[in-house]
């Protein structure tokens, strides 16, 4: 039999050789009886208990998930238990019961057959996604109610590589990476929950291989490459010889990269920048500083509210907060306040629904709408600043008369903490994120008044350039290396470092390996990325010179398209070695 | 009894003094009766006649409204259209004909509320207010099957002032400015059909009224002032004398602002600039010729493709535009390539749901994703040319290689109306609308490309705070005196004139008379506005002098904040008799 070669969605990078394991979903295509009218009050309880078993058991996957991918991506399992907990889910579930005599388990399959096909008629591909979740909820709900279970991925004690015709939210986070060498997909798309688990696990993955995955039998050794988006099927045995020689040398890339962890951020000619981590946890500072940082350049609060089930109080989060700040000894750690809205949700605070939700009604904006809930985690953050170098940093921060106020609140809980004789930190550095293009113009006048800059360059391409990065029909236009993108930068770095402030950057163009030679020469003071991408980034800063990428930013400043600097980008890496 | 005074939401300004008249929709609560099963196919005969006949209506009031409020708003009763052709809203009526045995009027009863209540608990009050078209429909629906009607307020024929629950956009569309002196209602907000619709009518109105509105009788007289948003009922005689007062002195400005329409826009000591307008139809050509338009503007050719039920083919596009031309002689006029998606549809045209369309598929991304769609508009515009001074310009461009391909295609379908031997100008200008932030931060790379810009602040300060304008919730920082925009434009203006080229304005702002001063020290060419706001603006012009407008300007460019710069403007303003 000849090789064969089935293309995909690579989603998670490296390369992996090894036997196929199969896993099906339990589908719920089976026939379901009907209840006699006596029956209806046992078959509506049998569902409730079902429905609390779930919860239980989704709780669980969470504090497991906490442990493998970090609390930053609960949100995703959480999301299923909102499932659960929706108004209108088991309700109708119920009414089908009752009203039309249906048994749990007939009740179950027709309520989410139906909810997943609105989901799967939703012309945007993010929610089309979200009818696995709906499926994967009422899988387990099904599960419950028969007591019969399907093979249980968390207990695969052998190396395999995992075929499924997809994985939800709850299969993924139950792999172990020690014995789910990688795996392959039939369904999911870029977005989907899959995609973002399999990277932050970092098990190599290649999803949305349409069709050929159902002739590989169980046991067969296959080849998949995440990085290329490929499975090899029999494959012949130069194929094999080759793709193991690849993986020698990823090997030996990874472990030549380990030692960039300890080391300083400095370039050849001995200039030398910050390198910090971006962070939800305490778990996760932890690993941060194993992989290097040196600082926690973006705390994400909304982590913290995220995985309650109500609005965490000022003890709550003065312990979180306090935790991680300790964890960090006295490296700096930048929190910045409450950042939902957008694409963030929290289930107990109602945000109205709204037509364009990244122009909305978020993060500062909220905040200063809701002002108890901002003072409340302003008194946790102050309190935990007793503790070690705390900085404070407002999100979405658009004129300085929002600055103004933010700030005023600050110094409004700061007189109630000295009244209280509460310690903190007399001398925190409050500061804002520049990620509405308005600050990035003012900069010169935002300078004057706040203590450092963080630059969030996710949003401020997204608004620079009126694209949604989420929107597959235009993602093509969002690209951190538009000269606009560029020259807001310049000004943002320029009219800081007038003022001898602090610049840092938090958005994904930090962590951009291409974009770290500019960035330099732009004169940043501090990269704040993943904390997987640290050593990288170190390693990229090491073989670099200053005086050489100053001239090549003078090079890009000429250009005038993202596809020119690119180009430009690419070749200066090449002769430098990164 | 006392005088009482209502407030509500002023959406259309000016005031008057006159006698009420109730209006009442026909309210369908009444009881509905089931069929027998015999019935249903003549039942569904009924309700298929019903909404032929009802199309047929909305057909006539669109024609109806291109005559009063211009073709630009006939989206709006064209919504209705879509409404009863909708592939779900009938058939679902005749579902519960067919299997629930109802009657036409039961079935459209039940459908118009559910699809009511679905709009109505949506918490975005732009959506909430589309319950208002729904009803409308499910009111044309039940008169065609039961053949009852309510007043029919195209037949007023007294002066009157009208006094509604609310109004539906088709009952709007025959209001008579003659006859209807203004309008109360109950509900409405302050981005309802009913306020825009008012506003282009010039009907003074206020909306919103929650309370006390059910106690004014027939026949009574009342004071409406659209400006300050209030009702008097009972109004005491020195009440009256300070209204009639007001009103000969709204009387006297509204004939000394006439006298502009035929003036140059001038200042004091002589320096002219164009002003002109933007439309949507040739009824609109005429009657901003009639207010002293220089030109058009900004065409806005979605409205074209919006008032047909299928794409517009070359020729029928190419008649429009011609029309056009025609009407304005040799004046230019700006045809903007079709600016559909965001807020705008077209319901032959399907674009997928997306999370925030603002920032998504639109606009010239559609178009160069829809090649063979561009080029038709492109050889009607080019052959219209022809006939007068049209110059072309793309919408929201965001990079120098969209604005590359786009020209490009330009030049593709010259090459092609050369090969025909078809006549176009071949001089033809093609420039582009600044909206995108990036285009304002690159526009000296842009200027030296294009042939003229043209600002379109209504997106511009959308993009550049991150606000979208119709979102309630944080409308208050929509404000296109941010410092941020005002150096954006001053950029752009100074891009353009290095280059020698050619810069407008066809946004909000450009109509805005507070703004007037800022926009003529800065340096714009032309000012492209609605037509009713030509007068004003030229007016204000005539009272002004460059040399303070610009040392105005210095002031306002050493400013932090909106706040600051409105104060400024407004006391310059009063200074200057503004």
């Amino acid at each position: 039999m000849a090789e064969i070669r089935l293309s995909g969605i690579g989603v998670s990078e490296g390369i992996r050789i090894g036997k196929v394991i199969r896993y099906a979903h339990s589908v719920h295509n089976q026939q379901f009886n009907d209840i006699a009218e006596a029956g209806v009050a046992q078959e509506i309880t049998r569902l409730a208990e079902a429905k609390e078993k779930c919860i239980q058991e989704i709780e669980q996957l969470i504090e497991q998930a906490q442990q493998t991918v970090g609390a930053e991506k609960t949100g995703i399992i959480q999301a299923q238990k909102s499932i659960l907990l929706d108004p209108t889910f088991c309700p109708e579930m119920e009414k089908l019961i009752s009203k039309q005599l249906f048994s749990a388990e007939k009740a179950v399959d027709q309520v989410v057959k139906k909810v997943m096909s609105i989901f799967e008629n939703m012309p945007n591909e993010y929610m089309r996604e979200r009818a696995a979740d709906v499926r994967d909820v009422g899988n387990r709900l099904l599960a419950a109610l028969t007591g019969v279970k399907g093979i249980n991925l968390g207990e695969i004690r052998e190396e395999v590589i995992l075929i499924a015709d997809d994985l939800a939210p709850t299969d993924t986070v139950q792999l172990n990476k020690k014995y789910i060498q990688a795996f392959v997909t039939q369904k999911g798309g870029k977005t989907s929950h899959t995609a973002i688990f399999s990277k932050t696990l970092g098990i190599p993955a290649v999803i949305g291989i349409s069709a050929g995955l159902e002739q590989i039998q169980a046991g067969e050794t296959i080849i998949v490459d995440g990085t290329a988006g490929l499975c090899i099927v029999n494959p012949e045995e130069e194929t094999i010889r080759i793709y193991l020689e690849r993986m020698a040398k990823e090997a030996k890339d990874e472990n030549a990269l380990a030692a960039y962890a300890s080391q300083k951020a400095i370039t050849k000619d001995g200039y030398q920048v910050e390198v910090g981590a971006n962070i939800g946890t305490a778990a996760d500072a932890l690993y941060a500083v194993e992989q290097g940082a040196e600082g926690i350049g973006l705390l994400r609060t909304e982590l913290v509210y995220m995985s309650e089930a109500s609005l965490p109080d000022e003890e709550r989060q003065f312990t979180l907060y306090r935790d991680i700040v300790q964890v960090m000894g006295n490296k700096p750690v930048i929190i910045r306040t409450l950042d939902i809205g957008g694409d963030k949700e929290l289930s107990y605070l109602k945000i109205p629904k709204e037509m364009n939700p990244f122009l909305g009604y978020r993060a500062i904006r909220l905040c200063l709408d809701q002002k108890p809930l901002f003072i409340t985690q302003l008194r946790a953050i102050l309190r935990a600043s007793a503790y070690g170098k705390v900085k404070i940093m407002f999100p979405m921060i658009s004129g300085l008369e929002e600055w103004r106020i933010a700030k005023g609140i600050v110094e409004e809980v700061k007189e109630q903490l000295r009244a209280e004789s509460s310690s903190f930190d007399e001398k925190i550095e409050v500061g804002i994120m520049v990620e509405v293009p308005s600050v990035a113009i003012l900069a010169k006048q935002f300078a004057k008044e706040v203590d450092f800059f963080s630059i969030g360059t996710n949003d401020l391409v997204q608004y620079t350039l009126a694209v949604d990065r989420m929107n597959e029909k235009i993602d093509y236009l969002y690209d951190h290396f538009n000269p606009a993108i560029i020259s807001l930068l310049q000004n943002v770095v320029n009219a800081a470092h007038a003022e001898g402030k602090f610049v840092g950057m938090c958005g994904g163009m930090a962590g951009d390996p291409k974009a770290v030679p500019l960035l330099l020469a732009l004169g940043l003071d501090e990269f704040s990325m993943s904390a997987t991408a640290i050593r990288k980034v170190k390693h990229t800063i090491n073989q670099l010179e200053l005086e050489k990428c100053q001239s090549l930013l003078a090079d890009v400043l000429q250009m005038n398209t993202a596809r020119d600097i690119r180009l430009k980008l690419e070749s200066f890496g090449n002769e430098n070695g990164i």
